[in-house]
C-alpha cells in the first residue's frame, strides 16, 4: 500500500478541506495517508468524516510555514513545521511521496533539506501539467519557476526527467521532447538553447524533435517542453491568463442579449466540460522533480477535488518508481553521451 | 493626407487580398496608399475593385522577397524587392509610414537599411497588442522577437518606446508600464530584469509599476508589457496558442451532443463577439519601433480586413507623430535618470 505524508496545514483552505481531499483519496485509491499538522486541528477536520477501513493517521507538527513568509529562511528555522515533518517522513521511509498545496519555495527548500538531490542532478526543477488540446493528454513543462538561470546541462537533465515523468504519471509512450524557443529553426534563440539543443539531440535516451513555439505544446505538437525556470514561469502564467481571460470574456458574451442567454443555459454542459479541460486548479498540480523522493505541490488555492488529484498524481509517481528511473537514468553522467 | 507605402507581395494572399485592404482603407480612412510590386499583378487585382475619388498609386518593384529567404542574405541582394522598395518610399518623404505582410525578419532588415535607427535607440523592436480581458482596450507587449538577448539599457527604451506607442496608437492616458518577470516582488527575477527594473524605476518619464507576471497582462493589469524578445516571443505565441486551442476545444464541445449543439447555434453571436476580441489577427498586427518611420508588419495570413487595420494603425502612429516623439524622449541620452 502506498503511503503518502500529506501537509495538512498548507494552502488557502487547510485544514479543512486537505483533510477532505486526503479522505476522498484514501477511499477511492486505497492509499495510506498520513496527515501532518496541528493534531487538534486535524482530528476536529476528521471527525466531519466517516472514515471506516480507511488508513488514515494523524503525525503532529507544532509549526507552520505562512505564504508571506520567505521560504529558505522559513523552512531553516522552523524544523517542526508541517512541510518540513511531511518531507521528513519520506527522508526517513515512513511515506513514499508528500503532497503539500501552498508554497512552492517552501515545499522546495523542505524537499532539498529533508530529502537531497538525487545524484547527477544539478537543480531540482518544477514540472506542470499543461492542458492542451487533446481531451486529458496534457503536455509536461519544466521548469516551471524553480531555477531563473539555467546551464545546457540543467536543460537536458529537465529533458530527461520530464521524459521519465511523463511515461510514468501520464503513461506516454516515447513522449517527445521539445525545447522552448522563439522558432523552429536549428539557428534561432539564445546560445543557452542552442547548446541545450546539441546536449539532447546527442542523447539516444529520449525522443527528441528539436525546438518548439509557444503555439506548439497546447495544439498537441510536443509532450515534454524543456525551458528554463523564468521562461517557463511566463509561458506557464501568461497560458493561465489567456483561459482565464477568454472563461470571463465568454461569459460576458453569452451574457450580453436574451438570445445568447437563452443559448448559453442550453449549452451549458459545454462550457463545464470545456472548464474541466482547461482548468489549472484540477490538474494535481506541479511536481517537484530531481529530489529524493516523489513530490506534489497542490495549487495554494486547492480545493478536496484539487488535494485528491494530487495524491493520485503522487501514488501514480510512487508505483511507477519515477525516481528510480531517475537515479538510473542519470547514473552514468549527465552529458548527452549515449550509454 | 497619410501616404503610406504597402508591400503588395508580401503575406499569404499577396497581392489580391492586400489590394483589396489598401482599396478599403483608402476608402474609410481617406489615406493615400502606394501600393509597391509588380505592376502588371497589382494593376490586375486593381482593376478588380472600383477606385474612384481614391488615392492609389502603383509603385512598381522588381523581385519579391519570399517567406523561405533568410531575411538579412535576400533583403541585401533584393535592393528592387517590394519590402526593400516600400520602405525606401519613407526614406526618400514620399511616404509616412509602411505597411508589409509576411516575414518580420526582412522588414526589420528593410527599415534598419533604408531607414535607420532612431539616435539613442541601442536596437530597434518589435511591440504587438495583445487582447485583454478589456474589450478594445489591448495592452502592448515590446518585445516580441526582435532581440534575442538584451541588456537593461535597451528593456529600459523598450518601455520608454512602448509607453509613447501606447498614448500615440491607443489613446491610453500616462499607461502603466511593467516588466514581465516571474513574480512581482523586487527580489526575483534575472538580472537582466532586475537592472532594468532598477533604470525605468529612476525615471519620471512613464508610469512604472514594477514587475507583473504572465497571468497579469491578460487581466488589464498593466498596459505596456517590457521583456526581452526572446521571453516576449514565447509569451505572444503561448497567448495565440492558447486562444486557439480553447477555441477548438469550445467547438468540440458544442458539436457533441444534441443539447449543447442547439444552444451553442442559439447563442453564435455571442462565440463571434468572443472571436472578434480574442483574434489576434485582426489586431492590426506588429510594428518595428525604434527605426526612423512608421512600420507595421501585419500577419503573413491577413486577408483584407488586418490589412485595412494594418493600415489604420499605420496611420494613426502617423497622426500621433510616434516616431518624433521617442526621437525627443530619448535626444537627452538613455540612461534613467530624470531630464
Amino acid at each position: 500500500m502506498v503511503r503518502i505524508a500529506v501537509d495538512a496545514m498548507g494552502g488557502d483552505y487547510a485544514p479543512r478541506e486537505v483533510v477532505h481531499g486526503a479522505i476522498l483519496a484514501a477511499k477511492e485509491f486505497g492509499v495510506s495517508v498520513l496527515l501532518v499538522g496541528n493534531p487538534d486541528a486535524v482530528n476536529a477536520e476528521l471527525k466531519r468524516h466517516p472514515q471506516e477501513g480507511l488508513n488514515i493517521e494523524v503525525v503532529p507538527a507544532t509549526e507552520v510555514v505562512g505564504m508571506d513568509e520567505k521560504p529558505s529562511r522559513a523552512v531553516l528555522k522552523k524544523k517542526d513545521s508541517s512541510i518540513v515533518v511531511a518531507t521528513r517522513l519520506v527522508a526517513q521511509g515512513r511515506a513514499d511521496g508528500v503532497v503539500a498545496a501552498g508554497s512552492t519555495g517552501a515545499a522546495a527548500v523542505a524537499a532539498q533539506l529533508e530529502l537531497g538531490r538525487i545524484a547527477n542532478v544539478d537543480r531540482s526543477a518544477i514540472a506542470c501539467m499543461m492542458p492542451t488540446i487533446t481531451a486529458s493528454k496534457p503536455c509536461v513543462m519544466v521548469d516551471c519557476g524553480a531555477n531563473v538561470d539555467c546551464t545546457p546541462q540543467m536543460l537536458f537533465q529537465f529533458g530527461l526527467m520530464g521524459s521519465i515523468l511523463c511515461e510514468g504519471l501520464l503513461n506516454y509512450e516515447n513522449p517527445r521532447v521539445g525545447i522552448l524557443n522563439l522558432g523552429t529553426e536549428e539557428t534561432k534563440g539564445t546560445e543557452l538553447v542552442k547548446q541545450a539543443y546539441k546536449l539532447l539531440k546527442a542523447s539516444s535516451k529520449l525522443n527528441f524533435i528539436g525546438f518548439v513555439e509557444g503555439r506548439d505544446f497546447p495544439m498537441s505538437k510536443v509532450d515534454v517542453v524543456v525551458t528554463d525556470g523564468f521562461t517557463g514561469n511566463v509561458a506557464l502564467k501568461t497560458a493561465e491568463g489567456i483561459a482565464r481571460m477568454i472563461s470571463v470574456a465568454l461569459k460576458q458574451e453569452l451574457l450580453s442579449s436574451l438570445r445568447t442567454k437563452i443559448g448559453g443555459q442550453i449549452a451549458e454542459p459545454a462550457f463545464q466540460a470545456l472548464k474541466n479541460r482547461i482548468d489549472y486548479n484540477e490538474s494535481g498540480g506541479a511536481l517537484l522533480i530531481g529530489v529524493k523522493g516523489v513530490y506534489v505541490i497542490a495549487h495554494g488555492g486547492s480545493k478536496h477535488t484539487a488535494i485528491k488529484n494530487a495524491i493520485r498524481a503522487a501514488r501514480d509517481l510512487v508505483n511507477a518508481d519515477v525516481v528510480k528511473k531517475i537515479e538510473s537514468i542519470l547514473a552514468n553522467g549527465t552529458t548527452g553521451s549515449t550509454p
